[in-house]
């Protein structure tokens, strides 16, 4: 199968506790394809300005992934982002935001990005994100993803854009602030009324839950000692989630989301451990299996009978 | 094996976005105590006051549960406490907290009592918690909670008590705010290497974690479309905790752990389904057993190999 995303493409400037970097590779397009590359076929679609140069490209093609719908945009510079967390990093402040060639971005799919069996939606203004979904009719998977500045000001056309899609993936705040449930099964369970047969909420260093019509399913994040940047964590989740219902053999049913929510968080993991892109650009793809026999371990348990007492 | 528990007895006044109740038995030590009783023998030592009748002792007495070593303080009133829930559950106000009976409350425990195989310590003031364990020098595995009370003005004592036990069951901003770490890992870690073999973080609607010298393990909390009150929580997961290591034939080791993670989670979804102890009066054995299956489908995943791309 193949795989498109339509996203940022970004420099991103951070402090976290643990160091900061001025101008590192970021975006959710790119944080999401880099995950998804150890799965399939990954195609990506965004803007840049003339500041994207051989080295940023170099970093998504040593992965494989086609850049050929990156769209340049002359004289542009390329969306910024700058941001610090606090010691707890769960917590962050957003100094600066350039949105740059960003503003005006129209996505344009070509053929083959069309032609894509999966497709995410990272977050993007809503519009785009249907203006998108509508390019792709073929896609037999669509899972979006937004942010809680939408819910606030594009509230209708995110409702819209979320009717039209299989999968929506989001924080568990907004699930509640979106909804106005503050019940996680509730919320999600409104979201489905609308039309996508999954919802995944994000929980953060918490982990993810799953919910469809054919029950809940849920993972804690992978347990780290050292966490460097948070940044990315939730793209490169979707990007595991997507890459490996991707690569499934078979119907994307309950089973396969529930492979597909270990293999996010496991990608996410791997993404926090570094600054930026650093840790997934040297990722092999035995670090990720091992991994993933790991989360299996520590989430498993043997239902031991033991003799209750009525 | 047997079980005592050290607590609260408590008359409760709650609020929540689905109901209330004026006056109800609660407390840390009745919450737990219940949840216990559907795993082994269990004995309860805490004040009361003139006011705790027969209908309350009934709650217990239904359940199994010696009380002997609840102790009339002729005269006093059993200790209260009053709250009130927010729209979103996760948040509450403590309305008022009438120490009453507990504000002299010395624990002085039976033969019977002392001779326990396992022993909780609930949240009570940290020197009390340590005299208690003192008075029990055989038992073999001897558990603890706390809060952030004690953590600002008994620090000290507080973890001197924790040096005292094998694992203490906090919640996880307690664990931060007492080691002063916010990465769970190193918090466990620093906690762990006052004495303690093993601790858990509870994690309220997100789940709750051990962390152990034999690694990590991690269970959501069971999903509920319906959550009438949260209090008790807590108290109830311990009772399913420590109750399903008493009954548990074989050394308490991070398997063993593994298994009373999930009775924890187990007994804790059902006590906040109704108010107080409304739900865990009627509960069953089969109830239990259907649940802890249903928690472990919904944390299970096969994980059926991708190929990954390298």
């Amino acid at each position: 199968m193949s795989l498109t995303v339509v996203g940022s493409i970004a420099f991103d400037a951070v402090t976290t506790p643990y160091g900061e970097r001025s101008r590192m590779l970021g975006g959710s397009a790119v944080h999401f394809s880099l995950a998804a590359s150890f799965f399939d076929a990954v195609r990506v679609v965004g803007p840049v300005g003339d500041d994207f140069g051989a080295p940023e490209y170099a970093v998504l093609h040593d992965r494989g992934i086609d850049t050929s719908d990156i769209e340049l945009v002359a004289g542009g510079k390329t969306f910024f982002w700058s941001g610090r967390y606090h010691e707890d990093l769960n917590r962050r402040d957003t100094l600066r935001t350039d949105l740059n060639v960003f503003e005006h971005f129209e996505p344009k799919l070509s053929e083959d990005s069309r032609a894509a069996d999966l497709l995410f939606l990272a977050n993007i203004q809503p519009d785009l994100q249907r203006q998108v979904a509508e390019q792709c009719p073929g896609a037999r998977f669509v899972a979006m993803d937004s942010m809680n500045l939408w819910i606030e000001i594009a509230h209708d056309s995110l409702v819209e854009t979320i009717q039209a899609v299989d999968c929506v993936i989001l924080n568990d705040a907004e699930l509640r602030q979106l909804t106005g449930k503050p019940n996680l099964v509730q919320a999600a369970r409104e979201v489905r009324s609308w039309g996508p047969t999954a919802v995944v909420a994000k929980q953060g260093e918490y982990g993810a839950a799953l919910l469809t019509g054919e029950g809940f399913f849920a993972l804690p994040a992978f347990p780290l000692e050292h966490v460097q940047d948070p940044t990315g964590a939730g793209d490169s989740f979707a990007g595991g989630f997507m890459g490996s219902l991707a690569a499934h053999d078979g119907e994307i049913d309950h089973d396969a989301l529930r492979v597909a929510m270990a293999y996010g968080t496991t990608l996410a993991s791997f993404n926090v451990e570094e600054f930026g892109t650093e840790r997934m650009q040297r990722l092999t793809a035995d670090e990720i299996a091992a991994r993933l026999d790991d989360l299996q371990r520590i989430t498993r348990f043997d239902a031991a009978p033991v003799a209750l007492r009525d």
